[in-house]
């Protein structure tokens, strides 16, 4: 409730408010600039959402975002088909993409495994990868190549580390390769401030030099 | 530029990232909220913008927002048109409505005086204050009663301050009597961990008990 403030500027401030991470102050800044930015700003910002609500889909093959089914990942003929990495969210897919150490194919679950919260196997994009990794085949529409490793890029926390071995297990009868990415330190990290479980781990997974 | 992200949902986090204070990750949470949020959350958001945009205009009398002209507060009858506060921005009229220690008219006048950011007299709305103060009168369309003090409610930083004292100087000479808000210890504050200038200001400022 802003004092002073006219009805279309408070509809505003609490539609903002409604965005993870705005209170009140934050929407009421936000609100400001949108109200004061020039160049048609307001209408490119509320036409861009209408757009991405209207247009963005998830992938019937690896339930990522998209405009277009199957997305542009799943189409694109130069990824490689035997590797498969498995994420909770687009974001996590997004930071895997930035790296640009991947050149595989992607399955993304929407969650991870949480009975705190009710998340449950159904709740999450199995059935789609199995259906993807039924016949040992990833189902694209151009070329049909066996999958040879599914990489299991989940959090690196409790409902991750759930959810990984809940996949090791669903998915070890398939015959299927299947890696965990690597946890350790941080790069740039320091061993004086890691905490224990990290350094810990870190030790445990030492390789060879 | 998100790598593996639908065109759409690109542009949506494009524009979210030109508001102020937010980054590419948050844009992009922020994104990805709106595009997962029931109840037609989007299509209220995207609504909320257009109409605030199409229906807040400036008070031709405060200057302050308002989707009807003279805006609510400077048609009140219940307000007390012997006062009148100025203020820098919207928010800070908000800002002292909240306290609901005042029951006067005010005026905002979109900035502060700061030749640094080539912000001059010009730059604000002191035109309109003239024209209201000018004749000492409020122009109101119901009433009008002459102002008897006008307190300078500008920021107590290095603008807002060259702001009161150039104000001071211009008003003068229309006879109304000049108030500044109080500078001192916030309350709850800690003279241990007060700056030297407030603390300095705050001395400065004592008042008999």
């Amino acid at each position: 409730m802003l004092p002073g403030a006219p009805p279309p500027l408070q509809r505003l401030v609490g539609e903002l408010q409604k965005l993870p991470g705005i209170g009140e102050k934050t929407a009421t800044r936000l609100a400001f600039f949108i109200l004061r930015a020039e160049g048609g700003y307001a209408t490119a910002l509320a036409t861009s959402i209408a757009e991405a609500v209207d247009r963005v889909r998830l992938c019937s093959v690896c339930c990522s975002l998209t405009d277009s089914d199957p997305c542009a990942l799943c189409k694109d003929p130069r990824r490689d088909d035997k590797l498969l990495c498995i994420v909770e969210g687009v974001a996590d897919l997004m930071a895997v993409e930035r790296t640009r150490e991947y050149r595989g194919r992607y399955h993304v679950l929407h969650g991870a495994l949480s009975p705190l919260e009710g998340i449950g196997p159904e709740q999450l994009r199995l059935k789609e990868l199995i259906a993807r990794l039924g016949d040992g085949v990833l189902l694209q529409p151009a070329r049909q190549e066996r999958v040879h490793e599914v990489i299991v890029a989940t959090n690196p926390d409790v409902e991750g580390e759930a959810t990984a071995l809940y996949l090791t297990r669903l998915l070890r009868p398939l015959g299927v390769r299947i890696s965990r990415i690597a946890q350790g330190l941080p790069m740039g990290g320091d061993l004086e401030f890691a905490d224990q479980a990290t350094l810990g781990r870190a030790l445990v997974a030492r390789r060879e030099l």
